[in-house]
């Protein structure tokens, strides 16, 4: 045991792990609080270079998108207000490269979205675009590339907004630990996005591994209580996360998922969580065993400390609503308060996560979330519904995700220049529908012979009120419906309601007005439907689409534009690419 | 046997294989010249469409760079004189691409050369490039990717450029068969990439397979005389390649060599060789056993099927220069007539290429080649000597080839863009070095602490005449020194000659002035030197490096610039990006 502690502690220092750091973080951070000062907004420089590398996340190497050599990316902290600057560097070889800051509004610079082809031109290799942004909130975020598949090569980190200096959280703590989930396969996204696109179609399949904060272990089922012989502890690259803590506190957990496929489970053994932050929105605190995390989710959960002085405990993060063919991840939480000699694998066995397809389990996490007292209301009445019919389709053979019978694919010349400077040609022209058949049923396969791939554009009354009903349905094989979780960039929404089966008007008798959680993405569970509302009040044009990364790949996506024509000046970089370079090339020439 | 007779047959049929359509495009060919017409030159309108795609070439999966869906790409045909316009659309999901027309001078069309940043952008996934030039001279070309290492994912293809319609070869021939020869890696290029420019360096090492008309089989050992049980004859994908001939007839054989590393030699059982055109040009014929081919060069070789009429015989190539572990490649001319029946393997063993270190044989080979009667001369004095010193250095830790202690990295911006506009700053501008040290030691690993790497380019005089001396050396390795062929583009020039260690002045009295070779690509040998002399008379920014994949990724090249205040106005889209890309879109802004 002696030198799988050295190996963890040795870790712990040399990789500088998130837990250690972000404590320390947090009790500078609660000591500036003590002063109440009332210090301006600061700046963030920082300077970016998103280059290939070769990593063993779980043990098994492969190429990696690293950043300044970092596998997750650097963690951002910045304060409420603060502004963001980063200097990103393309160093790889042919391909270009956004990212996306996810959860931030990108109020008033929406060129900073970080989307490819919808708010700007990939960054070409060995160029730099210049992101300078407002953490307009605080929360927990993150960060991920939004260029093809490039999210599922490793390209994202956190990015975490505290309060401004002065003010308070709406809670107490101690110390913060940030988990940032993912899975993780093996085979290369090249071949990923190839197969998705190809006839037939190849299914990337289930992942690999599970990461947390980007260290997983391949083949390893110790949490499937087959004991610890088929896990590697003496590996360093992947022996499991050690989070310390000391007893008898409370610690903030900010938890984010970016996984590519997976939804996820996540149980500490011993220790409950108060659920008190969602996707940077406060919730009405509530208490559970367990918790749901989907990709694109971010949550911050505080436990107490409040076992024995000297113990140790599983985390474990297992696989929901697929039938899961990746052992659950694992990390340690260790109260040994620095004493090295005490440091030991927990006696227990991991935590395991609910039945996969206990979905009832998952519905009742995703309803207790709701909002915190001073949260803004929805308003009673919306201007505008879209109902969303989510289908999977076989369009010209190849399989595709469409809603309302368009699978979307993105447009040479990215929407926001197009639109801003009024060119034509830049995208499909039809508008896209607000319903669907009202005859659909949501319990068979699809029957929409007329589905097609299209770039259209969902064009919002700036300051209008929307709601979009996002309707699950059978996918193309029988009995088969999957949870999709959907993020809406630049806004936050209300979560009205969720629901089974076909959603009818009378449902909206059962909205939440009262405490609807604010948040940027939701779930919808199959065969069900989900109801948002959001103020379009933030010019720019912006994604909405499902976070599972293949599924965006097979066009499970809309963009929606608002207010351009408030859009201000555009950086030339974020737009010399198609149609609006060559406008701006010939523009007196 | 009569499955394998059936996969044959299918096979040519159904893949369209080269050997049939271009003997019956050749009967045609000789039918115009019967009339001796002299019909102006046509505009030929190509689609093209780059996108990956799953294939087996050597019967193991792998993603692929396919044109319309072919691996290798279609072959274009033309007669010297025509206009090729290839309207060239990237369906790759993120990365850039161009292509290079290998052995096309480009005469008032520099930037439609296909070097990535030397002669145009990358053009953008989705966008689509026209490349337009003229096939200026009669001979057996071959295009290729010329970004990142492109080529290396199985971007290429033949370009065959017929004399004009009314003109007549030098040599008589019945029928033409197209050997387009590869090597093969199972891992993807950018995995080779990133392994090329780590510390600790990843060397790709050799082939898993090589390619003749992009089939090969893996670990099919047939050549080697260990029968044929590792070989599958059953599998379509990748069964040899079966040339079908008639008795009695002569044939040109078209062999170029796009390898990634690999250099060949081929060898038909029981039928002799007479070389006449390298490189698009014609040489005085001479007749071998068996053939060298360096990556870069194109041969056009006569054979006479003077063999039994119903004899079949293996086509071997096999790897020199380095010690081989790829088998070689096989494929069949048979003699069969078209009769299914009689088709059947060649009961002979596939002849044995020489060993792989009788330097003896390939010097003797190489120097063989000289020009045919009529072919332009060299003048007797050069207004310039470059001596090009070719090194293997450490560079920071990072294993890199050098140029008299340059090693070659390309700007953000293309050359022919930032000369033609005079752009400040897009490249480095410190003029690379015309000598190395006098005392440099070629037999020894480098002592060349100064080496670096950089963007210099090499401003020649427009119309002058240039000696190029390319001083092969020791490597890092003690007693290791590499063949390298280096390609030029943009001209042909004279191979003056060849030589073995140090280049000394009184060398020059051995350069041969009366039948110098034209060609496009020249190779050097270990230890050795070689002396080539061109006319810098074509306006453009010109690439000159060494073909070899992994070695012009680790720097291994030179860029040359001539008259290009001459260049005409260069289409916009060629130079949308960097600096260009700025100036363009500022120009009036």
């Amino acid at each position: 045991m002696k030198s799988f502690l050295f190996t963890i502690m040795q870790l712990t220092s040399e990789k500088k792990r998130t837990m250690s750091t972000s404590v320390f973080s947090c009790f500078a951070t609660l000591l500036v609080f003590g002063f109440s000062s009332l210090a301006s907004a600061k700046t963030h420089h920082l300077h970016w270079e998103v280059s290939y590398m070769f990593a063993s996340p779980d043990c098994q190497e492969k190429l990696v998108m690293a950043i300044n050599g970092q596998f997750p990316g650097p963690t951002i902290h910045a304060k409420a207000g603060d502004t963001v600057v980063v200097e990103l560097k393309n160093s790889l070889p042919t391909e270009g490269v956004v990212i996306h800051w996810h959860g931030i509004k990108q109020i008033g610079t929406p060129w900073a979205d970080g989307t490819a082809l919808i708010s700007q031109c990939p960054i070409k290799p060995d160029e730099t675009f210049v992101y300078k942004f407002q953490a307009d909130k605080a929360g927990t975020y993150f960060y991920h590339g939004h260029y093809g598949m490039q999210r599922a090569a490793g390209l994202y980190g956190l990015l975490i907004v505290d309060v401004k200096e002065g003010e308070k959280e709406k809670f107490k703590y101690d110390g913060e630990i940030n988990m940032l989930l993912s899975d993780w396969y093996h085979q290369d996204i090249y071949t990923q996005m190839v197969g998705l696109s190809s006839n037939p179609f190849r299914w990337i399949g289930e992942p690999q591994s599970l990461l947390i904060n980007g260290v997983g272990q391949f083949n390893c089922s110790l949490a499937t209580n087959q004991g610890i012989n088929k896990c590697n502890m003496e590996n360093v690259q992947c022996s499991p996360m050690v989070f310390k803590v000391m007893p008898n506190k409370t610690y903030r957990l900010r938890i984010i998922s970016t996984t590519s496929l997976s939804s996820l489970n996540l149980a500490i053994g011993n220790h409950k969580m108060t659920i008190v932050e969602a996707d940077g929105n406060y919730v009405d605190p509530f208490t559970v065993d367990d918790m749901d995390i989907y990709s694109g989710d971010s949550y911050s959960a505080l436990i107490t400390t409040d076992q024995h002085v000297s113990s140790n405990h599983w985390i474990s993060v297992g696989v929901r609503g697929r039938q899961p063919k990746t052992p659950p991840a694992l990390a340690i939480l260790s109260y040994l308060n620095n004493s090295q000699s005490q440091l030991e694998l927990p006696m227990a066995t991991p935590p395991t996560t609910p039945l996969w397809n206990n979905y009832t389990h998952s519905k009742s996490f995703s309803y207790k979330i709701l909002a915190a007292k001073g949260t803004p209301k929805p308003s009673k009445k919306a201007d505008r519904l879209i109902q969303l019919l989510n289908t999977q389709n076989r369009i010209d053979g190849f399989i595709k995700w469409s809603l309302n019978n368009v699978s979307m694919v993105l447009p040479s010349t990215p929407y926001l220049g197009s639109l801003r400077y009024s060119l034509k040609g830049a995208f499909d022209q039809k508008k896209p529908r607000d319903r669907f058949g009202a005859n659909y049923n949501v319990m068979k396969p699809p029957i929409n012979p007329n589905t097609t791939t299209g770039s259209n554009l969902y064009e919002i009354k700036l300051n209008s009120t929307v709601d979009i009903i996002l309707q699950n349905a059978n996918a193309l094989a029988e009995n088969v419906s999957e949870i999709h979780p959907w993020h809406l960039h630049g806004h936050d929404f209300w979560v009205l309601g969720y629901g089974e089966g076909l959603f009818r008007k009378k449902d909206v008798s059962r909205f939440n007005f009262e405490n609807a959680p604010l948040r940027n993405t939701a779930v919808i569970f199959r065969y069900g439907w989900t109801a948002i509302r959001f103020i379009a009040d933030n010019p720019g044009v912006w994604a909405f689409h499902c976070h599972i990364e293949p599924h965006l790949h097979m066009g499970m996506g809309v963009v929606l534009a608002e207010g351009i024509d408030l859009v201000k000046e555009i950086p030339k970089d974020a737009i010399s690419c198609g149609k609006t370079a060559n406008m701006l090339m010939n523009q007196h020439g």
